[in-house]
């Protein structure tokens, strides 16, 4: 078998640790454009099988938000890790089929999180909300954070579906940094926002489940987020390929 | 079994994701202070037991220094994990007994990397030249990088021995970043310098061990780094307790 010892960025890309995407860090937190990267950076957590890219953002972002899980992770430690997010599908099928972003937006409901998912659809609208959502987003200390779900070979990376969550924004660039949390493979990395939002709006080829992004937030029960209940009807009735369902919310004890 | 979702950090202390710990940062990377912060927190890794501190430290690092383990971790990638690291301690021994600053100076080198190890004295001498050491090491984007053994209890933190990597140097405030990896209880946060020295000086409790801070990089052939034999014959010779052998060496394939 062949293996990897990561794999070498895009030269159209740009590497979080070099030169030019530290000062874009620099840059981005003068300007109020990093706030999310503090906690998200805080708990960014490797995928911990090939599959699991899902799993590991969900991590990821659930300990940024400093949700209480209610459950014992190790020790007497109440923490996310991938084990605490199975409840509808197996480690093992996750680790064959992945998830749709309907599945990874409803394990972060059934774990505490309020959720607001947004299919991409190709056009300057859908890439202006996309825009305007990010930066709110980077610029929430404390979320709602945000979660893309996209195509790598529309970033001239190796792979196809992939989940990770996004931290900053350059505006001098008008680039995103993707905490990718294939660790192994790309480490943190700058994107062009237009080139991420058209590797989004490319639909899994095998499945045809649409890609997009996920607002996912610290609930809050004085806000009222909508229910499980009702974002797993509307999911279905958008005909969205959905293995979680109301009743596999996890035992908080 | 009382349970946790982290612990407060201690108000004398200052959170990463504070307003001031998140200027802090900037002042820091401005000054050209925080160059091992972006590889090392590209690659922080959560201890996946409650005493296994040095080996998340050392995935931390190794990671960071991009060093090849050789061997896979799980699919086709090669990268480093816990499970790679055991060579002469069983995970079921290292967690109940956690590692010695020598071991896991031990496991570095066993693992591709140069180690310098230092013992913490108390003094003015020792801890101006941890001072030096860690300025060096938060200046080089490229390691090699500061790891820590000190008492927990000496910071007003819950717990004893523990080990994390070092980021960033806060000169204004003579303040240390601690990339801390029991995430689930206490993420990164600011310690002043002395008190970190301080907390280093504490020899463990139970066994004696003397505690200090590791210098670890990228073994480089070239640079003719100290042998394994050397190094254990020299920890050997301090009487240090050390269960690494230089028959211990991962098989590389």
């Amino acid at each position: 078998m062949t293996t990897f010892h990561r794999r070498p960025l895009p030269d159209t890309l740009i590497a979080f640790t070099s030169p030019t995407g530290r000062d874009m860090l620099a840059s981005a937190m003068a300007a109020g454009d990093a706030a999310a990267f503090f906690p998200l950076v805080s708990h960014l957590h490797t995928q911990a099988a090939p599959a699991w890219c899902g799993f590991g953002t969900l991590v990821t972002v659930l300990n940024a938000l400093e949700i209480d899980p209610g459950r014992v992770w190790k020790g007497p430690w109440r923490y996310f890790g991938e084990e605490l997010l199975i409840c509808c599908k197996t480690l093992e099928e996750a680790a064959a089929e992945g998830l749709t972003l309907g599945e990874v937006g409803c394990l972060a409901q059934c774990n505490g999180a309020s959720v607001q998912l947004h299919y991409a659809r190709p056009g300057d609208d859908g890439l202006n909300a996309f825009r305007q959502a990010l930066l709110a987003s980077v610029r929430a200390p404390a979320g709602p954070f945000m979660v893309v779900n996209y195509d790598r070979a529309a970033l001239d990376q190796t792979g196809s579906g992939h989940f990770s969550p996004l931290a900053a924004w350059h505006a001098p660039t008008d680039q995103v940094l993707v905490l990718d949390v294939a660790r192994f493979k790309y480490p943190p990395h700058w994107v062009p926002v237009e080139r991420l939002w058209k590797a989004m709006c490319a639909p899994d080829t095998s499945t045809q489940a649409p890609r997009g992004y996920l607002l996912i937030g610290k609930a809050d029960t004085a806000e009222k987020p909508e229910g499980l209940d009702a974002l797993v009807a509307r999911l279905q009735g958008m005909g969205v390929p959905l293995m979680c369902t109301p009743q596999c919310a996890p035992t908080v004890g």
